[in-house]
């Protein structure tokens, strides 16, 4: 199948376009940038394999005028990994000539359309086809993703923290006031932009916190996992990678079986348990005894999630761990395209992270 | 005055050496190491100063026996960068020789003789002197640490998260069984041990936890602070810098002041307000607005925090940043040090963390 | 065909173990290691796939006995990734139940068993087993690779300098005592042991000169080269990746040519032309324009290479760069089994690298 | 003395300002940059010790105005760490006010005014200024310096190559067509401009080579030297630092001192000794027997140097090693004004590297 990638100057674009090579049923037949536009996406990214390398980058316009007209109109499948905003007012134009739109931005992700004036600041143009999207998110949503037409990938942070949490919120396991997500992500997250805060020099073995409060992806969380939580982002000096550490207090219920447990070894193998039974057919989602690191899932789609209970201070501790660009985006995106086309879920997708 | 330092060869030794160099009024005339006993400081660590480099490092009995002999005779002050267990049976030694001691090591930084077995698994063999050993926080011991001859200089996490929680605990303005704190750590931190978890290849742009639930700082931070903590340690891939995030949930006296504040603003100014007055006469803790970087730490004196409120999810945020070899370790034996011989506190110790 | 890896705790192991994973004709069915034997390959490399981080370390001899007895008696194929003299007392018992041999070790790689006792300290015991073995370059040595029963892996530094400065060498276009190889690696190439050098403080943001003049590998680069090299090798802050950049002074004839050109984009154009041409029909080296850079090979199988000429000091400067463990190690190990094996030489070898 | 800093926004000026607060002599009271004019120091620089921090950029404009005005006509020392081009137009009306000005660009540092031109695209505005311009390098104009109103303080690379070869330039001891200059920089030395280049992802673990045959400092180099060098800057992922690899063949007369020598040992010894006897006085300079790495001389004034013969090659390998932002650019405009001013000349300059 055809495909073309908006937005593939960005660091998702570009990690679309690395793992769709490896891939056996699509290909990849044009791309858009916009400050980029007129050169070869190589260029950029040298590291991509040869043949992509080649593809030369269109405006936006430029690649919409070729997918309306002649040239690329066997095109079915379109990736946008647009800016917040954009993909809003292209969708609606690309759902005309395509199949398939598998959309990375935040603008088809939050049910409710009063969400995006508080949250983004303006109102939703597509109140409809908000409707009509499907939250791209497999462990959450995959009978609604077959056939979808289009797709909300969900969000980086947002996926590291519901897998963290699904096994727990799903059954009411926890106190849903009680929630604190405490993450660490890679400089990618912040995208190519050229901004003082993603220079080398200043992220060189430095360490910071971000966003304390009011971080947009909160409203996300929140809508997966109908419960309050609070969110504290931390940026890492890597490029690539989320590690969430949540905090949950058990509900009476699950306190009272953990206690019954005896000790920590049995309380813990209680929890994980019902990791392992909520994901035992999840491609990608690995529930870990040794909490997963940052290395050992990223350039991976996978999720790595492991989960303890401290009896002493009655606090659950999940630690969740992905890579940003891979199952936080490119990833996700393709994973969400593969089962809303038909095709092997996994097809494409990488299951090793980094090695050595 | 004359100095020794025991366990040069280690990063927090290194870092006395480096610091000691710049100091008006102490002169390290010897020092030891174990391993690496007949070479010189500076085939280690050729970034020290020339000086400093040709120093001759001994066995720690070597150096024992120069301070007892003639010709080290005129030694008044050891700081003790050993590992855990080796101090507790020099300092008593050393004490019928010196004036003063600086213990960088845990072994008498707990008041209860019977938390070492618990947490250290033994004895502890000089119950005596751990009485006599003042507590090295300035910050809470500073008139202790007048004219001490035995300091117990704090730990690295623990200074980080007692400076972050004491105006709050002081005056009971939290919750005592709701403080979380997840802290980060540069590598330096495990020490200079050949394990396969300090190779360069393994933790380059890796991120992991460690210790989950069981990490022997608790005991010290609960010591402090009179509240039960949580305490999760993750690992950064830099050298040096610890950044601790605190969640703690307000009083409900706190809680009425915070809400009565009527915006977020005010709310995060009264917390601040009650940072900035607690520590007015602290030279090495900055209250800040803006949440510190570890950047602008690493390499100093400072503790760095600041805090916030966010009245959505009840939570205050605590960020507290530090440099675990100078602040958290051989800086903080250093402003004990000149507490106890009646130096100006902040002799020898730097102000400026990294730049840029 | 089934496979086993001797050394599979080692960086190139575990490299192996990565790429044959994605390998469609070959299949681990057996690994070995020392230290670690007894543990699953996972817990040392929990990055590695699911499949793969299940097989279980056996020691030499173990493994050894299993190929020799029943239980794994169908395997055919044996990389040895391991210490210097270790593999030649292996190979001659392998071969005799095995059908190909790929070593990546320098046990077989020097051609005349006299240069053994004056570069790695020992006389040759296989002198035999020497003359059988066929070098692993296949940029060099491609029909002899075919059928091979041993092959002898080319190392790391000196693929990147012959592929270097094959074309140029070959045909005698440069003065052969005046070659400089300035080159820089990462930290994986000096392999995963517990040493001083290998720790990450110290290393990190570092940057050093090592083994000048006396670097094992120059009598490699002289053996396949023809011609007297200086070698200075580096140590980057890096996991992965060697960039050498090379200096030679063309013949006279050569120099001819290249004033006739005029400018200095046309003389650059015609060494361009020179490689690439030479170049033409391997899949795994890429002749650039734009100097190549470390990210854009790491993690994959290529050696990309620039040229250019400095009129002004009538110097050639050459750049070519691969990831040691990979085109420098073991999938150099596995292109050279494919050839051997009459697989498709690039089946199971990633073509790009690092994106972003 | 009271001083002020043109250009404080950038790496250069940030470490002025560092350094500067730890000199007994020289107080910093006006800082001027231009995108950030109107916000604080400690703005942009965080770890700046707390007094620095408060300084409030103004436009040079706006400084400018202040020195020539009432407010800051106390002033008798000016550091301009500005663009190239800047330095130029402003130094001389500077020089109507003050008493001393140091400038880090390239403005003033070529002695011939017809290299600007062909170096820097435009003619010289200034040539008589630049006349009485010393060139600020004091191990080789340490007397010019003395009472110098205006210094062009020599740029970085060049100041690693210089002191790594006037030890054997100066006597004729080398070949002067034979000299490579192989060297690798921290990514502060491009300045903290907002290009693709200086992103982290992008530049973390990368390496690479830039500028080949075409970097500015060459011309620099050469009237230093007074010999031609090729030279090949490369680009390391770290903030800070320079090491130069230098490559020269030695006269035919030290050739015949060097084989009489017998051995590799003693011709090391007498190169060394050559470098040791011309560096004796220098405070800031490092013979050193082993090659210095980075680390040793990161966020010091210093300049490593080590040199050895290869009999076999028939070539000198010279190691220099230093701070791009401290003896490659503020360290050494500072110890160039204590030299024109007459004060110590080491005051505020560190002599110890990175430890651990």
């Amino acid at each position: 199948m055809q495909a073309v990638v908006f937005g593939a100057s960005g660091y998702s674009g570009a990690e679309l376009l690395r793992l769709l090579d490896g891939h056996g049923e699509i290909e990849v037949v044009g791309v858009s940038g916009e400050s980029t536009a007129g050169r070869r996406v190589g260029d950029l990214y040298a590291g991509l394999p040869r043949a992509v390398r080649e593809l030369r980058i269109r405006t936006t316009e430029e690649l919409l005028g070729l997918i309306v007209g002649a040239e690329l109109s066997s095109v079915e499948l379109a990736f946008l990994a647009l800016p917040h905003g954009v993909a809003e007012r292209l969708a609606p134009q690309l759902l005309r000539h395509v199949s398939t739109v598998v959309d990375l931005s935040a603008d088809f992700r939050l049910a409710d359309p009063s969400s995006y004036p508080s949250h983004y600041g303006r109102e939703h143009g597509e109140p409809e086809l908000l409707e009509e999207a499907v939250y791209g998110l497999p462990e959450l949503k995959r009978s609604a993703l077959q056939g979808a037409r289009l797709i909300a990938a969900a969000g980086c942070y947002v996926t590291a923290a519901t897998i963290g949490l699904l096994p727990l919120v799903e059954r009411s396991l926890v106190e849903p006031d009680h929630i604190i997500i405490d993450a660490a992500s890679g400089i990618s997250g912040a995208g190519r932009s050229l901004k003082e805060e993603n220079l080398f020099v200043g992220r060189e073995a430095n360490y910071s916190v971000y966003g304390l409060r009011h971080h947009r992806h909160v409203v996300e969380m929140e809508q997966n996992l109908g419960v309050r939580v609070i969110f504290s982002p931390h940026l890492l000096p890597v490029s690539r990678g989320i590690l969430a550490t949540i905090y949950a207090r058990p509900s009476n219920e699950l306190k009272a079986q953990l206690e019954a447990c005896g000790d920590e070894k049995s309380a813990d193998a209680l929890l994980r348990e019902l990791y392992a039974t909520r994901y035992q057919n999840e491609e990608f989602v690995e529930v870990t005894a040794v909490p997963p690191d940052l290395s050992s899932v990223v350039y991976s789609n996978l999720c790595r999630v492991s989960v303890v209970y401290d009896v002493r201070t009655n606090w659950i501790i999940v630690v969740s761990a992905l890579d940003n660009l891979t199952k936080g985006a490119a990833g996700q995106a393709i994973q969400c395209a593969n089962i809303a086309l038909g095709y092997l879920e996994f097809e494409g997708l990488p299951k090793g992270g980094r090695v050595p």
